[in-house]
């Protein structure tokens, strides 16, 4: 499962809005079995919104996450963007119009909007592209959409994060789990090295002896420590993700073995 | 000033590390004149980087930002990835080394290494795309690099926080400033209201009355507040900033008029 996430959000590009949403999801994806291939963070407009959901789908990505820009206000320009790309017109969706209308209700009885009343730019928030479904936003005003095209899947989410989270645990997790075809292990370990370049080669010999392991080095700022984080990863799509955890372990081991060979010393 | 950046990391797309040289880099920029056009975040791998840098090229971005895989381990790919997207060989650059090698001196005078010699991976660093120019790195190991073609500026920096904040303001703001031809300015406040969709046709209103004026709600997590904040932003290729933060106080009066009567009892 390639993922591509599309962030749409001027705040977030101008520095406003640090964009959290992407980790969130990341973290959450990884484990089953998803592969994060590309991320795309554009301004809140049309064509950019278009060009982007263009560019990870022909990118090959099976899963496209996109966050932002389904509320109510003029810069919200996600639902007429994914029109856009997917060249259908939009359209008020029955079943979103009864989300939006419950959640307007909701707020009304607790005094939290002067009037539950449908306006236009609540509306806005249910008229989807032709073909898309609605997911329900119990946290929230705005619907999240979802569409299938070409084998791909593409998802949009409110880019509150509260309301992001929440929709996609509620009703997009199960939908990927059917997905689910890899095996996934990842460790992160702390050692204190000297000097990233030394490690280098060491890398390059662990990764050899075991194949497919991913080992990145993750340093600190220069001169502040001399604690280097390395992250051991391994996907499979035969294995189970126990006996990666175990590859990853031995890896571990031999890991430390040639730094204490390099580094004698320590 | 057009600027695209692009982000290198599988740490960043995979979760582990959250991308903060972006919007640093954008709250630096924006005051000189630049908008903040794509971002892209692409993992360690050789065509997703020379990918993404002819996208930003071809994209009409007139400033290239790189982020990230400058070191000196197997995983960092940036300068290969620069120059197959420039189509030019790596060589070993005079000026280049002579960084690395005052670097890691200056790290084994300290103690902080256990050799000065250039080994390759250390060697590495100072292998740039021919062409380029290394800009000087004094807080970390790896040169940044800079090169122009076809009118566009592209400059790579370490995607260590402090090594890519320290070279942008050591070597790059001064090149920038003589490209900065726009002016801007941005105020955000903070104002109680019960809605964002109710706001939404006030916020196109003040639109309509402030050309150019650039208005964006930011909403809190649901029900949390009836706190919203609004961006207000303007740039101009005649007017000063002082001039722009006129325009934007006034629209800020408007929009508070507004507000009051909507909102009456607030």
């Amino acid at each position: 499962m390639l993922v591509g996430i599309l962030i749409i959000g001027n705040e977030v590009l101008d520095g406003l809005t640090l964009d959290t949403n992407s980790n969130w999801l990341a973290r959450r994806l990884i484990p089953l079995g998803a592969k994060i291939k590309t991320r795309i963070t554009v301004r809140d407009e049309l064509n950019a919104i278009s060009w982007a959901i263009h560019q990870l789908m022909g990118g090959g990505c099976d899963v496209i996450f996109v966050s932002g820009g389904l509320g109510p206000t003029h810069d919200d320009m996600t639902l007429q963007g994914l029109a856009q790309a997917l060249d259908v017109e939009l359209e008020l969706n029955p079943q979103a119009l009864a989300i939006v209308e419950r959640q307007y209700q909701w707020l009304h009885e607790r005094g939290l909007v002067d009037t539950p009343e449908i306006t236009d730019p609540r509306k806005k928030m249910a008229k989807l592209p032709e073909g898309t479904i609605p997911l329900d936003n119990r946290v929230g005003g705005a619907p999240g959409v979802l569409v299938e095209r070409k084998n791909r899947l593409i998802i949009a989410l409110p880019g509150v994060p509260a309301e992001f989270k929440a929709i996609y645990e509620t009703e997009v997790e199960q939908l990927l789990l059917k997905k689910h075809s890899r095996s996934y292990s990842e460790v992160v370990i702390e050692r204190e090295v000297k000097d990233e370049s030394m490690i280098a080669p060491l890398i390059d010999q662990l990764m050899t002896q075991f194949p497919n392991l991913w080992v990145k080095s993750l340093p600190p700022a220069y001169g502040t420590s001399n604690k280097i984080r390395f992250w051991f990863s391994l996907s499979s799509d035969e294995e189970g993700s126990e006996t990666l955890r175990k590859i990853i372990n031995r890896a571990i081991e031999t890991f430390d073995e040639l730094l204490k060979s390099t580094n004698p010393g320590k």
